[in-house]
């Protein structure tokens, strides 16, 4: 049998408090945000998974909920890569744009297409815009066209895909417990493959906050099972929570 | 020219603090060690080292402090590598057991040789003993034969170099920045490597805690300067404090 997946949305950002949109932006976590990565580490805990492997991405609100979350299950020393391809969906030139006020300007229907479209993306970030990921130097060593201006949902997928096959899906076939705490929509694209989710439902598909989402993998890695650890009320409720965050801002 | 290399030596341990003699036993940062480690992110910040890999031990002590003083440079993105061969000098049977206690028991001039000799190792911790490291999931891929049941600072030079030549120095001869954050003595080996410094005199050089020490390499990994980075008093006040410590207790 497949190692256990264990797949992890970092807690609440600074800018989801202030309801900005934030993408590749490298926002730290909230008080909030830091209390429910460390949440998350408590229910890991209960469960006693025993990790191999934890993939997370190269923004600071996923990695510190990482390690938070390590810290508390006493598993600091568990081996980390860091990968762009995990990124949060590129969200272009909305990117640090206050949510209603873009509303206001560009209107309710068109920023819920922006949002919640499978193939449609925002505005593309000009390559130009120091905002743009080939100037930030993590992203120096990387030609700089594979780097994204915007994105919709389907090519966040198309991106964090290719991770999945080479990096994270041969450890679980090796037998590895692997953690992923990455993002709203890396994590939306992994799940919407591992699932077989449809274009047009996955984005009405909302991953809570700081609840480990457990997947039990046969050899070949089809889904037996997946379910948020911890209380299922509390699961529901935090992805409502989320949801609705979505509809009203 | 090669790459940028610092050293950083973990803040005080629980263990420290308690005066236990700590080697391999992941013993947590103290609160003052936390904020040593933040303190040498701040020094690092300072000087604007943008690193492209750092290395750790896989005990907690040196993790956490690399932690802190990643997120302190606003650098949590940077590649970590964990690695037990930058774990701490194993301190065998006397692992765990209070300092004093350790020096009325077995005579101060015993534990004096224990600590400062070059290449005399304290009583090997028993296979059979629980703590012994071939009993910690963290080294179960490892063949127990390679594990240390005790260990004089020549084994754990002896253990360290092979990680410095395989996976340390080939990126600082690519141009990387390179930094290690580990413990006294897998650090004293580097140094006494480095540096070209002799059997009989490395076990007097004391490297301070939470103080980053950066080294200038020429292409061929020779040494061309080191200093520590801050304040040069403090520096040697901090190797100071460390040096008494091991005399006193």
């Amino acid at each position: 049998m497949a190692g256990q997946l264990v797949l992890l949305r970092h807690g609440q950002s600074q800018w989801n408090l202030e309801n900005r949109f934030t993408g590749w932006v490298d926002v730290d976590l909230s008080d909030t945000g830091r209390e429910e990565a460390k949440q998350a580490g408590k229910l890991l805990a209960d469960e006693n998974i025993r990790f191999d492997i934890a993939f997370t991405s190269v923004l600071t609100r996923a990695i510190k909920t990482l390690w938070l979350a390590l810290g508390e299950m006493d598993q600091p020393w568990v081996d980390v890569e860091r990968h762009w391809r995990l990124n949060e969906r590129h969200y272009g030139g909305l990117q640090g744009l206050d949510k209603s006020e873009t509303a206001e300007k560009h209107g309710d229907e068109q920023v819920h297409i922006w949002r919640r479209s499978y193939d449609t993306p925002p505005p593309a970030m000009d390559l130009d815009d120091p905002g743009h990921p080939r100037h930030d130097p993590r992203y120096a060593k990387l030609d700089a066209r594979v780097l994204p201006g915007t994105e919709s949902l389907k090519l966040t997928l198309e991106r964090v895909l290719p991770y999945w096959h080479d990096a994270i899906a041969p450890r679980l076939k090796a037998g590895d417990n692997v953690l992923v705490a990455a993002h709203g929509n890396s994590l939306r694209a992994l799940v919407k493959y591992l699932d077989g989710i449809a274009d047009d439902e996955i984005t009405g598909l909302n991953i809570p906050t700081g609840i480990p989402l457990r997947y039990t993998l046969d050899d070949e890695l089809n889904v037996i099972e997946s379910a948020y650890l911890g209380d299922a009320e509390a699961a529901e409720a935090a992805a409502k929570a989320v949801a609705d965050q979505a509809k009203n801002k």
